[in-house]
């Protein structure tokens, strides 16, 4: 049986992963990919790689933990059981491993945009991140899909240097704070309230929208647009024994604890979810301090008396 | 006037100006040292370098940063005020500098044993990390000074290989967790209650310590000491604006925040200190996120309308 096991190759279970490492830990990190769960967030025409601040950190991680043969293993977790007191984690390809404590660190994945033409039009300038492209659409137009405050930060981003800024706001929530109300205020953006993207049009690229409201529909010219409806996460395995909200993220306390003893969670699968990297690897080293303070009281294993 | 001021080049601080440059801010970072302020944390006889979670990726920013000149200013903040809206932030050697957002990143500084031998014994022996030395003290007697989270995890740790741990606890305040009660059961953990260190000995490194109760003294021969009294934090600076603990912590919400708006803080300066470089980064960025969110409605800057 390991001391810990953590699910999940992001940021935070990396992060989880290199403090267990310094504290000589035996712990396994089960991971299905590395680095950035989710959709790939590259759009056509991004010419150098994105400057995306904590990535170096992550890929430095990553090649510490990848090669580490006795600590990491590449499958995905199907199930999590606690039974007497042991965690048990069930994966697709390597039977069921135990574990004392478990830190879960499956991210979120972005929820999709399901109309014709969004599947054949993703990543040739339709994305799910405006905020690593914002610097590429000076003097464009752009539109942003969704009012998350992910969305509402990559608008205020935009229109910085874009021409022209397009929010199709589905649910008019989002549109009460401060930021959202600044936003209105601003020349290059329009706010299309209680709209919703009917069709993506374009050839090879984005070059349309088709968007509708109490069954009236209109098309908007756009250069990029950007899919921002809020996160999945991907908590299936443990929803059996943790709490969550109602959308499925997480709950967690101050320590990155669950409500089921000695199961940790952090990253973007809980309700703090930050969606970016640095504090995703705080929020991993907590969980894993967690684990840890949890675990000494068991870990004694004192066995050489002195000779006197 | 920049748009944000890093005050401090630990791991918070640094993340901080990570964060900073991938969102394309005009920042500066004023720092005094760079990496883990405080007391050194090195003991006689440690032949490799410790391995400490987290200090690659710091290093790695501090690489990336340090050369930075147009971001990157090496000199000490003497004090911060706010007059109309915009944060002053005096340094010794270059003026003063504007900043319409400051974090405070100073970290905190180990209270020091201040007993005879102490000062002449320390990094001889005698150190502050017992967390990252443990593991060279297998078969061996150490002691713990103090009854802090941290002190009593470096016990949990000494004790799963070393012969013997003495735990000098002058307050019997910390002795009431979980930990501590635990660590009471184990046989080679022994904890003097209401003791004080008064001398520590040694010829060339830590040989005994003197301790005594209500003017009675004993003496423990050890072959390594720990002082573990606590932090102090570097708030001096901004202790007029902000609200602190009573022991000058600075106060902050989940986002960072302080009562003073427009001023955030991070890592050990912060009543939520973590002492851990991996959490350090992530609650740096935290802060620099909160900033940014209240920048941006205030970066509105397009200025090149399209033709049409």
């Amino acid at each position: 049986m390991r001391d810990l096991i953590i699910i999940g190759g992001g940021a935070a279970g990396l992060s989880a992963a290199m403090y267990a490492l310094g504290k000589q830990l035996d712990f396994l990190i089960i991971y299905d990919t590395f680095g950035k769960a989710g959709t790939a967030q590259h759009l056509i025409g991004q010419a150098e790689e994105e400057y995306l601040a904590g990535s170096e950190a992550v890929r430095l991680f990553e090649r510490r933990i990848s090669v580490d043969v006795a600590h990491a293993l590449h499958d995905q977790v199907t199930d999590v059981t606690k039974v007497s007191g042991v965690f048990h984690v069930a994966t697709r390809h390597h039977g069921l491993k135990e574990g004392r404590t478990v830190i879960v660190a499956t991210g979120a994945t972005p929820i999709a945009l399901d109309v014709p033409g969004a599947r054949a039009l993703l990543n040739q300038g339709l994305g799910y991140s405006v905020t690593t492209h914002a610097h590429l659409l000076a003097g464009k137009t752009a539109a942003v899909i969704g009012t998350t405050v992910r969305a509402l930060r990559g608008v205020a981003e935009l229109a910085r240097t874009a021409a022209r800024i397009y929010v199709i706001a589905p649910a008019t929530a989002g549109l009460e704070t401060p930021l959202a109300r600044a936003l209105q205020h601003l020349p290059n953006v329009e706010i299309y309230d209680g709209y919703e993207v009917l069709e993506v049009v374009g050839a090879t690229s984005v070059e349309e929208l088709t968007i509708g409201r109490q069954g009236r529909s209109r098309r908007l010219q756009v250069d990029a647009a950007f899919i921002d409806l809020g996160l999945m996460p991907n908590s299936g395995m443990v929803r059996q024994i943790v709490q969550t909200d109602t959308d499925g993220f997480i709950a967690i306390d101050e320590r990155n604890a669950t409500t089921c003893p000695g199961l940790f969670a952090a990253g973007d699968v809980t309700t703090s979810f930050g969606e970016q990297h640095l504090i995703a690897i705080g929020d991993g080293a907590r969980a894993a301090l967690s684990a840890y303070d949890e675990l000494l009281p068991q870990l004694w294993v004192y066995d050489a008396r002195p000779a006197d």
